[in-house]
């Protein structure tokens, strides 16, 4: 009789955005009038077109595929070299920063590949996240049976979780007990903070002591302004004996919906067997993408390549000043009613407090009453963020600015 | 210190593709004048020009994300309701088939989701495999820890390997033993053998009477032209409660480079804790999509969408009729000179019995050499297949009348 993996009955049934998306049904629902004002900065999802370069090199490639002589049917399972090359070039090698074309493995999404990573690894690692987290972290590590059950607070036994809180600036410090594989986000979603050079030198370091594997999400890299603050990890020495990095061009290229992003996996990084031997991880991730995975399609390949031309970054360059002038409308209007604010400068989230000792889903729902407006509660990430919320700066700027208006009207 | 999941090492180095295109580079260095007359009916990937009724919808969707009133970012990570409800009214319902919108869910390949079906499954279920086997059935559990060593054959420890021979057809009968999970595969990729009604109702009643779960591939349903043959596992009264079915658009609409798949999961389907309870599939796999997967593309779903209308459908069917025909083509050649000839009815595989005792390798560097085919040599499917070869239909019309008369011209 067939098993079911019983890790997935641990999980804890209210995931954050159906959640989020129940009570603004229920809202709409009881309030059509209110409903017809609503304006959604909960979830981080893009709202500009995709980019002219993107959408021209799409459309050829379409073109392309009309024509035997020019059709394309199965694709290396680990991306284009025309990809891998223009990723490797733009986004590292004209920085100084040394990755191998074919270290970088094209994929249709970081959510994916933050959850299949977990496949090449083992079963016995102790693992550390962020607190408050992307949940994706933790629930992949769930499903795959690397946790027991969940406390009260949502926490799952097994994880070592890390404080980000004020005293830290939302960066959290090195732990003094080792940890395996350790989850690391900058630009931070949800807190928008960034980790400095001596931050994640500091990291490098704690992972070549206990031989720990970071696993770095850089998806928000391109928001990043400060030019002190580092894209890569592998800006740090010694990351590319410890380091695997995930990219994507959702947040960039305004991908979200077209999907496409990549992984960097140095072949100088080891992990070890139960008995001690060091196999490099490259290998393992590279039977992983040709056995489980086939390709991204041809055209997202062409457009995501488009980014890189000139007229592509000079696009890109556009979206992330359209998005970060909204971020910036929203931190004034929250800064000018007297909230605490953290984020919204190197990253398109904002991290506000509740006033007053205000849980997050009171605020989630005071917000949403009295401005119409959706947010993110904070509690959502993980229990260190109660007492947040998230606003995201993804809208157009006619929406943030009245956003922004009805925040400066409501009573704080 | 960082563990790496070591299952991976019991894989075999090479699998069967990667050693394909070892050789076949090896003879092209070596003989660059053959090199030019190569034709490839190797491995399964479609040739001709994508449907225009694809390309059309393709192209307004890209057009519809380059306008912000349009503009689509995060879509459901289950599929678009239109994909959703097209799949099942064109390949269901209208069949007089009953699947639910809502059990069906897209991806980007089905070779994916098999391979990914077992994150929700348990590691403790039987598997039963057929033998000659797509590789990839077996790869994956290998790599979830579902094996032991494979021996000097190339079978795994602990699988169930039912064998397919020219006694029984190609198609394995149900063993007396009982197994938690069965991997089906109609028509049959490598054999191209199909199952029968009568047939298929015997792994249904042999699934309820072991509370097994069929993983039920009909990537190439599209090709049956038996009307008594069926298309899909949920023909047969009872699978709604046993049986996951994977479909593909990578063979019939020709989307192996632009990669979209769905896979059915019917809410009926139930599978077991260790301590006995019974749970639905349906929520664990919504539950692992929403977690480790984005959605598809959007352009590249309404592209799938359009295979459904009037025009999408006549296109497709000038696509199948061209690659039987071909099919066609290479079977009477094959007959000609005197060999045994399975599949290549309902499905575009010829499945052909070597000449003489000739091993399946010896035989794919003899038609390289002297006819420079390449094939796919039957043992690379396991070793049951050791003493056939694999020709695929998927080529042009006018290289496939070469293949017939360079056939024709060896001596066999």
């Amino acid at each position: 009789m067939a098993y079911l993996n019983q890790n997935y009955l641990k999980l804890r049934a209210g995931y954050l955005f159906p959640e989020i998306a129940r009570r603004v049904k229920a809202f709409c629902d009881a309030n059509p009038e209110a409903a017809k004002r609503l304006i959604r900065c909960g979830i981080g999802d893009v709202t500009e077109p995709l980019p002219a370069a993107v959408r021209s090199a799409m459309h050829a490639a379409i073109d392309e595929l009309g024509a035997r002589e020019t059709f394309r049917g199965y694709g290396p399972e680990q991306g284009y070299e025309f990809l891998r090359h223009a990723i490797g070039e733009g986004d590292y090698r004209s920085r100084g920063i040394q990755v191998a074309d074919d270290e970088i493995f094209v994929s249709d999404g970081s959510k994916c590949d933050c959850g299949s990573i977990l496949d090449i690894l083992g079963s016995n690692n102790r693992i550390a996240v962020m607190d408050p987290v992307y949940p994706v972290y933790v629930d992949t590590n769930v499903m795959a049976g690397h946790t027991g059950e969940a406390d009260v607070s949502g926490a799952y036994e097994g994880l070592l979780y890390l404080p980000c809180n004020e005293a830290n600036g939302f960066v959290a410090e090195v732990p003094s007990e080792a940890a395996d594989v350790v989850y690391l986000c900058f630009p931070n979603n949800p807190t928008g903070s960034v980790a400095t050079r001596a931050q994640l030198e500091a990291w490098v370091h704690y992972a070549q002591k206990h031989g720990s594997l970071l696993l770095f999400d850089a998806a928000y890299e391109a928001y990043i302004s400060d030019p002190e603050v580092p894209h890569s990890i592998y800006e740090i020495p010694g990351a590319r004996e410890c380091a695997i990095e995930f990219r994507s061009f959702s947040k960039n290229g305004g991908f979200t919906g077209t999907r496409c992003a990549f992984t960097v996996v140095p072949k100088t990084l080891l992990a070890r067997t139960a008995s001690g031997e060091m196999h490099p991880l490259h290998p393992l991730w590279n039977r992983r993408m040709s056995t489980k995975f086939n390709g991204v399609s041809y055209m997202v390949q062409r457009g995501a390549e488009a980014l890189y031309s000139e007229q592509g970054k000079r696009e890109v360059g556009e979206l992330i000043t359209h998005y970060m002038g909204n971020a910036k409308v929203l931190r004034q209007a929250a800064l000018d009613v007297g909230l605490s604010v953290w984020g919204g400068v190197n990253a398109p989230y904002l991290w506000v407090r509740t006033p007053s000792g205000t849980s997050s889903w009171e605020m989630f729902d005071r917000v949403l009453n009295e401005a119409n407006v959706v947010i993110t509660p904070g509690s959502g990430f993980g229990s260190a963020g109660e007492g947040y919320f998230r606003i995201s700066a993804f809208n157009s700027r006619q929406a943030v600015e009245e956003v922004a208006a009805r925040l400066r009207k409501m009573t704080w």
